[in-house]
């Protein structure tokens, strides 16, 4: 099951090499190293390859890309995962990719898979999430990646359909690569493997929360805020995640890390922008 | 210089419309309500139309896109800018811009400027950077935003040039709109006003961090790593932000929020995924 695509074939994206009989994958998460998705998704793949695990040691949902710069950072070996290598870290998602290569594997690995995370990343979630920036830092450092999600937040969500689905996304990474700079964003629907209908490649979604801040007042009579809020898409086209997941599809969105909006460029050029007196 | 441009001349993008006579502009930053950046752009533009700033109560930078959803806010009204509204937040950057449209101007500003930051968000640089983040968020408000950033780290640093290119850029942006869900990243070269060469649009460069983790140990013997690192830049092209910078030009890249690798759909549409077994 090798495609090796011609590049010529897919608008001049340079594919990256199939990869090495044993890879090294590299497994991270934003929920905390102990949560039941990062179990899974060890557990789905840890046969396909040798598998490390650097996660941090408490969760980091909504971290976005964040990365730790005014305080220093701990890594510490644990035995939580039996013979897998593990190692549990004080920082972000970015710091835990940024640290792997640098102090615990010494080299890339060939392979670097996040999640499986409690709740939905699709649509405008992978700007916030702290799974997608493990993988955004990990195809930054040109290593192929995907970050994995379940659209349920419960504790004892049942991954066993997400963990299917990510095993098979690593399968099709490792024998065929990925574009250059493109990593994905893998959605699992909340459901049974009876109506799961598949998966379907698509475009994120124009969707976005709307914010309602739950304001309360501590012992002391002054005002504090809970985020919170709902979301609502926007986009009506049955290309989207959106709509994959809202119909059963797992929906898988290919992500770069280039975020220039090329086509706005010959606009801005016919700005006047002074800079003289 | 009101250019009003016709959609089908930018490729069918919407533009926002020009805006009214005296706009509600918001300000935040990712410094902190007291850096020195975030004052020297109030004073650029405070004449523009009306200023509200809610910004960070301490420095936020490395921060992406987070949000805080695992405590709760503090927010609270400051008289740092005398006559103009101001508010500082426990939260990061992109917790600013949502408090305050939710609970500070209770609508939609028309136009919402971040910084200016004190050194470079270029590149890839506008994964990480809270400045960008606050901008970010306005644009998936549907908020005409710019961030502003000085490639100078120092306290010390001059803002001079860089507050006059943020007013030219609000003003153009005040002016004319900006194409729907779009938002700029305007970085301004460290260099004095005799040696800089202007404006230019650019595209975001193919560049990234080379981190160089510093380890140490503390008094207790235990390891701990300091994130440090050096930038390089892989990107040859003369029309990226890297070049426009080294050229003693400010560049202005259009940013969406849109991080669908649209070309690599059809390459992904050839695998095979299983999902029976």
């Amino acid at each position: 099951m090798n495609l090796n695509p011609d590049p010529k074939k897919t608008n001049n994206l340079l594919i990256s090499q199939p990869m090495i009989e044993r890879p090294l994958i590299l497994i991270s998460n934003d929920d905390g190293i102990t949560a039941p998705g990062i179990i899974a998704l060890v557990n789905a793949v840890k046969d396909l390859g040798e598998v490390v695990v650097v996660a941090p040691d408490s969760p980091q949902s909504g971290m976005g890309h964040a990365v730790t710069i005014t305080r220093p950072l701990r890594l510490d070996q644990t035995k939580l995962y039996g013979e897998i290598i593990s190692y549990q870290c004080s920082g972000t998602p970015a710091d835990c990719v940024k640290l792997a290569v640098d102090k615990v594997l010494h080299r890339k690995p060939d392979l670097l898979l996040s999640g499986i995370n409690h709740g939905s990343n699709s649509s405008i979630n992978v700007l916030y999430s702290g799974t997608m920036s493990a993988a955004m830092e990990g195809a930054i450092e040109g290593i192929p990646a995907a970050g994995f999600s379940l659209c349920d937040f419960s504790y004892e969500a049942n991954f066993m359909l997400a963990a299917k689905i990510a095993r098979e996304v690593a399968i099709n990474i490792i024998n065929n690569g990925l574009p250059k700079g493109v990593l994905l964003n893998v959605n699992i629907p909340k459901t049974d493997a009876a109506s799961f209908k598949g998966t379907k490649v698509c475009r994120q979604a124009l969707a976005k929360w709307e914010e309602e801040f739950d304001e309360r007042k501590d012992p002391n009579g002054r005002k504090y805020y809970w985020l919170s809020g709902k979301f609502v898409n926007f986009d009506n086209g049955n290309d989207t995640d959106e709509w994959a997941l809202s119909n059963n599809f797992a929906s898988i969105v290919p992500v770069h890390f280039d975020l220039t909006a090329h086509n706005a460029i010959a606009y801005l050029n016919q700005w006047n922008i002074k800079h003289e007196d």
